[in-house]
């Protein structure tokens, strides 16, 4: 298939990658040269390079990719001068995988539907590990046809493909599921150093939380306390994982989308607020589970 | 075996009720004097009533149980004038099934130990359901040797029992779990608000959670959603269940205990005042699910 | 002085009509035309319309006021295809009273000033009751001359014109104030209802406090308890007043400025969610101070 | 008068000091030899050492001074084996000026009333330099006609003798107070950094604040931005005045209260996990107003 990809990051350029071993054909467009001059070398003839978004139409792709950092960029690749719905669309098939707040995504379908486009809201949950392995989870908003119809497409870049309902519920299940990570993670960080501080011993105490009412994926998969669980970026010094700045900006697409919708959410805004304090005292590169750090002595 | 049973509230008489089923003799106390006939009729000959918790020592019992509303109650009975360590029990086992601080279940075993009688710090979680199955979970701090040798004793009472370490750690584990299961719950609850009221629906949204990073025991297993799932409180008017004011009883011994151990506990503490303004406004007797009514418009 | 107004609504119109009353001439605009015909009406020759915010230019007017909801009027209003700076402003004072965000209050500074026109933002606060008095308070940004330069006119509209800096600081010094109000108000809800809870008179701890550290003008000009000051809200049903869907709309800017400054606040964000709740239970018409609702009970 | 004083610390030794200064002979007891020696000594005949709590009632005092550091210390002095009550308090006048919870302090007035003692609660404000200049604030609760009584006596250790109530209501009145103190403190600091981080300057911000609804006591009289006023602890390193840990245990005995009073305080129970978090990183000592710290990059 013959296919747009617009936004070669750290996410992008794997998923990229992906699409090329799975046998498409690639047009890509970056803002930074070098992105899109190494991904067009990885593709030896099967990658070229496009000059804007909308000149990615002009190749002739049935379908265009997005990957990109932010709402702000979202609207400029899609509704900006040179953006992709400048061009005819007629027809296309548009999937933009970028985390943004669900009104965003639902203003760019919209434009896009008035285009006669077919627009899906695909954002992934997995990180860079699962970008690169080919196992991320889409959560897939628009027409379940078109998903339907594009389920092989993006299985060649994930493992679950979800379909969440109408176009922006994909990011509305993303915003949903990692607030309650983001609170979570945070409950569980309180919790294991309470009870450490009271004298448990770490392990012991997720052993019974792990079988208990307070289990939750942050404590039996991905525990923020060092030494209870193996290959957890808390035993390795809290490298690599997702970032405590992503989930920051989660939170904050989270607590934006609450306010637009009018909904109280006291855990998710606080959560936001204590990566906020925990990003300030220069701890955003950290992974997301070091937030145990605000809990514990130096 | 002879067993002093003390404290036959909606926990604490089922519990009794399992341990005469099991073949054992009670002599048992409680200040409310009908509960104490209720008992000692339904044991047929193999209860009888004691008129304070010092004169269960003279039965010539081996192990006394007890379970009590609050810290002060426990304190009462364990310190107090014609209280059981007033009495001789030297060699006498202590089972302290009440969930307190445990600062205070520190300071009962110790006046204890001074007294050369054996304590276990054993408090459960359940609910009524669980006593009267006898399937609660017992959560036991203190010797373990004491804690191996009344295993099977406790199992008379419960399924899971739990050994936390030494004395005042099984109400540690318990506060920890009870603490995050607290978090978990409204952060599931704002989750699910936001999610449904941005246009997803409640089971598929609760689906997507319960396989990706936000699963918990919260949303697995006893979503606050109506509908979502069924046989839980949501789905039956939040009737039965975990009660609000329960609830907010154990965020008030977690937040304590965090204060007295000088460690912050920011989510568990708005926990705390989610649960307590819910509370004030009427809904103390509702399960603690319920809390999702704060997030939803009447 | 020939001016431009647009922006009609319980705030802007007793604002135009004091500008009417010192004088000067006014041309016009708002979307709902009943608004710009009471105006026009009232003007009795001094007022007319104009079609479109652009055409307010053909006008010759000197300075143009603008009085809208938020920020996307604003920028439409603005930035629009018949908005303002789609006309001839060279040498025109835009003055913005519209209260937004600080981001978006430069984005539109900026673009003026590409234009060649003279730009502050200039929020008040004071409420529909100052606007009629002609007693508001103006927070300005801008160049510092040009806010010397218009003080006059602005005292035909307000008491106090107070300079706060560069562009965009007008409105940074109002959203710093009402997070800062927002969260006092709160907390002396708080400390009343704990304090009368525990037995004391409202208006004895209500003098304590005016007189101690925790004096501040919620509790001194402005408290929430019904019966401690004569002639405020809490003295009359919380009709009138500042509505708190107002003080929810503030602190959303504030904490959406925080987010983008990368700054952590708290108790601001807290704040917001405790609004939010009393909105969703429908009590958003009603004057801020009625928060204490939340804290006694029904 | 012949005067009992109990609790010779910090504060307690400079009170003693000023009663000495007035004229009034004293029977001094504290848990530490040597501050018993100082005051002794200092007393140059007119102040001598009693052995116990209970020992001072037999040098005929007409009234006890307490000033201890919490409710615990509280308890044993008046209610243990050797404390006050334990003598013959007959119409003796009980004083105790820690600060406590309400309940506490009820809890011994109680004790004291049923032993005919006469007992007022009159907990303090103004630190160590109040109570060396004998400028402190006195917050009395009891009888009236007894606070009347004891109006002059007090006044030879501050300036300002407030009556708040029946007995506990001076805690009530303190607790209160104070949290409104270290809420409106935590919401000064944000809305300081907030504004300086968006651009504003501080003095103009804070000049801004203070004229309007914004104003607060931690705003005009204790700003927590360094440089904005001269001769408070944010001028001089946030040495001196109020200490974090001594808000934060204010903050524990308002949440205290708060939870047996079954009142929610989100923003006080809020403030107290932002002090607990400060303090956790080593900044106990530090003057209250460094709580800015948290929300200013280093």
């Amino acid at each position: 298939m013959k296919i747009g990809f617009i936004g070669l990051g750290n996410m992008g350029a794997p998923m990229a990658r992906n699409l090329l071993k799975a046998g498409h054909e690639l047009t890509v467009f970056d803002v930074v040269q070098s992105n899109v001059d190494a991904l067009v070398a990885h593709g030896a003839g099967k990658a070229k390079a496009a000059t804007t978004p909308a000149a990615i139409l002009k190749e002739g792709v049935e379908v265009i990719v997005t990957m990109l950092p932010a709402a702000q960029h979202v609207k400029s690749v899609y509704l900006g001068n040179d953006g992709i719905l400048s061009g005819n669309v007629d027809g296309v098939i548009l999937i933009d995988s970028s985390t943004i707040d669900p009104m965003s995504a639902r203003e760019v379908a919209k434009a896009a539907a008035a285009k006669k486009a077919l627009m899906l809201d695909a954002p992934v949950s997995g990180g860079t590990g699962g970008a690169e392995a080919g196992t991320l989870t889409f959560m897939v908003g628009g027409e379940e046809g078109l998903y339907a119809q594009m389920q092989s497409l993006l299985q060649a870049m994930g493992k679950n493909i979800v379909y969440c309902g109408a176009a922006g519920n994909g990011q509305v299940a993303k915003v949903a599921n990692n607030m309650l990570l983001g609170i979570s993670m945070i409950g569980t960080a309180e919790a294991m150093a309470l009870g450490v501080s009271l004298g448990m011993d770490a392990k012991v105490l997720a052993g019974i939380i792990n079988t208990s009412s307070g289990r939750c994926w942050s404590s039996d998969t991905y525990n923020p306390y060092p030494g209870v669980l193996e290959n957890v970026p808390a035993s390795r010094g809290y490298t690599g994982g997702f970032g405590s700045d992503l989930m920051l900006k989660d939170l904050g697409l989270a607590t934006e989308a609450a306010k637009l919708a009018k909904q109280p959410v006291p855990l998710g805004s606080l959560a936001q607020q204590v990566y906020q304090t925990f990003s300030l005292q220069g701890n955003g590169g950290l992974d997301f589970s070091a937030i145990i750090k605000l809990f514990t002595k130096k």
